[in-house]
C-alpha cells in the first residue's frame, strides 16, 4: 500500500445555527492496519445528507452525536484495498458509514458489498442507497399513496424528494414538488415528470400556490423541510391525508424552536395521520427497494442527478450548500478516483 | 298532548372568541306535528360538548355549521310522546340530535332507542353515548395502548377523558391525567384510579410535571385540549408513541391561530404517529362500545360523574362553563322531568 497518511475531517465544535468552517478541523493520521475480521477501505465518495446536522448536536435524536474531535460521521463508498476477513476481498466496492476520511476500517457486517452495476458506485449513496430507500419506504409504507392521490413533496429536487415524486408518478398520482429555484422547478416538471412545481423562494403566497397546484387538497405530504411550507400544506390536507415526517431541514439550524400555527385542528378535522419515518427501521427490506429502484432506472422511468464536490477538504462547505439549498441534485464529495 | 309551546335556544350570531349570551336567543314556536314516519320527542336532557363550538363557526369542519337563526344543534335524550312510525312507540326513551329545544321530531333512523337500564337516560349522552364511544374507539383503535404503556389524557375529568383513563387502567396501563383544579386531580386519582394527576393551572412547569409523572416518556397521548399541554407532551413522546387528536378545546375560542413550537422533530425522532379521530367514523361499531362500557359500569371497574344544569335557558351559560373548564363531570342540561 502506497499511502501512509489518512486525511480526515473531524468535528471541532458543536455548531450554533448553521455549521461553519471552524466547526471542523482537518487532521492527518497513519492509515490504520486492519486486524483479523477487518478490511481497509479506500474511500471514493462521501455522501452529504441533512441528518448530519443532528449528529453534530447533542440534542436527543435517534443516534448518538459525533464526539468533539472525532471523525465526522457519514456514509461513503470505497474500494477494499486490504482484507483480513473472508467476507470481503480486495477490489470489492463497498458502502458503509466510513466517515469523512480517506481510509476506513470495516467488517463484513458494517459494509454493503455493491453488486456489479452499470451505474457509478456513488449511486449507492443516493438513489440506490439510504436516500432511495427513504423515498421508497417512506412514501409507500407510511404515505401509502393510491392512484389518483395528490402527493406533495418538499425539497423535491433533492436526493429523497426527486425519488419520492418519481415513485408517486409511477404509482399513478398527481405530484407537486416544492423547490428553491426556477431551474429546479423546471427540472422536476420537465425532466422528472412532476405535474407542478412551487418555488417557495418566489411564491408570494404559499397557500395560494398550493391551492392552485392541488385543487382537491393534499392526500399525501412527504415532508423533508418543515417550516412555513409544512404550515401551509397542513391547512390543505384532504380527508384521511397522510403526512410522512421524514425531515425538517428548515428547523435544523435554528437556534430557537420553530414557532408556527398549530396543526392539530387540521389533523382532527381531516382525520389525518402524521407519522415520523426513519429509514433505518426498514433495513431488512433494503434489497427490495434497491431492486425496484434499479429496475426503474434501467427502464427509464426514473432519472437521477448528482451534484459532485471535489475533494475531502470541501465537505464542510458542501454541507453548508445543502442546508442553504444551493445544491442541485444529490450531494456527494469525490474523495479519490477509483 | 298538553304543551302547545316548544321553547328553543337558537343561534343568534357567530361568536367571536368565547360564546356569549347574546350569541343565542330564546324563541317559542308551536310544538310540531309528526307526519307519517315521524315521532314527536319530549326532550329530557341535553348534552353540552366541546364540538359544539365548531358548529357555531363557519370555518371548515367535518359537519356543516348551524345557520344563524336555527335551533342550536346537539345531542339529547327524550321520551316519545306521539308516534307516526312503526319503529317507535309512545314511552320509548330515545337519543338523537334533537337540538336545544323542548320538543323535536325524529324518525326511526335518526333516533337510538335506549335499552332498559338501571342507569339514568342521560347516561346515553355520556359514558353510554358519543363521549363513551369516543373514549373507547379513540383510545383502543387509534391510541392502541399495550399493558405497561404510559398513557396521558388531557381534560381527564371530563366526559371523554375520564372514560379514556379508566379504560387504559383496565388495559393495564400507567395513566396520567391533566386537569384544571386540585379537586379534579383528587377525583381522577382517588375515585377513578389514575396513577397521577397534573393540575395545569397550578403547575409551574408543565414539562417538569410530566417528567415526574412519566419518567419513561409517553406512549399514548389522548388529546382533548391542544395548546401548551400538547406542546409539553410532544417533547416527551416515547419511541413509536401514538397521539390521538380528539379535540383541541384550548384553540376553539381563540380569535388568532394558536402559535406554538413545531412538533415535527419529536414526531420524527420517535417515529411517532399523530392521528385525528372522529367518533362518527365508528358509528357501526357503537353497540360494541356500549356493551363493554355497560359491563364495566356494572362490575364497578368504571365510575361516571355528571354535572347537571337545570333548565333549557341555561344551556348557553353551561357551554361557557365547559369552555372555561368550570364543569366537573359530563355536562348535561336537564330540560324536563321524565
Amino acid at each position: 500500500m502506497n499511502a501512509a497518511i489518512n486525511r480526515q475531517v473531524r468535528l471541532a465544535a458543536r455548531p450554533v445555527g448553521m455549521p461553519k468552517a471552524n466547526d471542523f478541523s482537518l487532521a492527518e493520521e497513519a492509515v490504520p492496519e486492519p486486524r483479523h475480521g477487518q478490511a481497509l477501505v479506500r474511500v471514493l465518495s462521501l455522501s452529504l445528507d441533512p441528518y448530519m446536522r443532528g449528529r453534530m448536536s447533542d440534542a436527543k435524536s435517534y443516534a448518538a452525536p459525533v464526539g468533539i474531535g472525532d471523525v465526522m460521521t457519514g456514509g461513503a463508498v470505497g474500494e477494499v484495498v486490504r482484507s483480513e476477513t473472508g467476507g470481503l476481498k480486495e477490489g470489492d466496492l463497498v458502502e458503509g458509514m466510513f466517515g469523512w476520511q480517506e481510509y476506513a476500517l470495516c467488517t463484513r457486517g458494517s459494509a454493503r458489498v455493491l453488486p456489479d452495476s452499470r451505474f457509478p458506485p456513488s449511486y449507492a449513496l443516493g438513489i440506490l442507497g439510504m436516500p432511495g430507500a427513504t423515498a421508497y419506504f417512506g412514501l409507500l409504507e407510511v404515505g401509502r399513496p393510491r392512484p389518483g392521490d395528490t402527493v406533495v413533496v418538499s425539497a423535491a429536487s433533492g436526493a429523497v424528494g426527486a425519488a419520492v415524486g418519481q415513485i408517486a408518478k409511477i404509482g399513478g398520482c398527481r405530484v407537486v414538488g416544492t423547490v428553491g429555484s426556477d431551474e429546479k422547478a423546471a427540472y422536476i416538471t420537465d425532466d422528472l415528470g412532476f405535474d407542478a412545481a412551487i418555488n417557495y423562494r418566489t411564491a408570494n403566497d404559499l397557500g395560494a400556490a398550493l391551492d392552485e397546484a392541488c385543487p382537491d387538497g393534499i392526500d399525501v405530504y412527504f415532508d423533508n423541510v418543515g417550516g412555513p411550507m409544512t404550515d401551509a400544506v397542513m391547512q390543505r390536507l384532504a380527508f384521511k391525508a397522510r403526512v410522512v415526517v421524514c425531515g425538517c431541514i428548515h428547523h435544523y439550524n435554528l437556534t430557537e424552536p420553530y414557532l408556527g400555527p398549530s396543526h392539530l385542528r387540521h389533523i382532527l378535522v381531516n382525520r389525518a395521520r402524521v407519522e415520523g419515518f426513519l429509514v433505518l427501521d426498514w433495513l431488512e427490506r433494503y434489497p427490495e427497494a434497491f431492486a425496484r429502484l434499479t429496475a426503474w432506472l434501467d427502464d427509464g422511468s426514473m432519472t437521477y442527478r448528482e451534484h459532485v464536490i471535489e475533494g475531502l477538504e470541501n465537505a464542510p462547505e458542501g454541507l453548508g450548500m445543502l442546508f442553504e439549498g444551493r445544491n442541485f441534485g444529490k450531494l456527494v464529495v469525490k474523495v479519490a478516483e477509483r
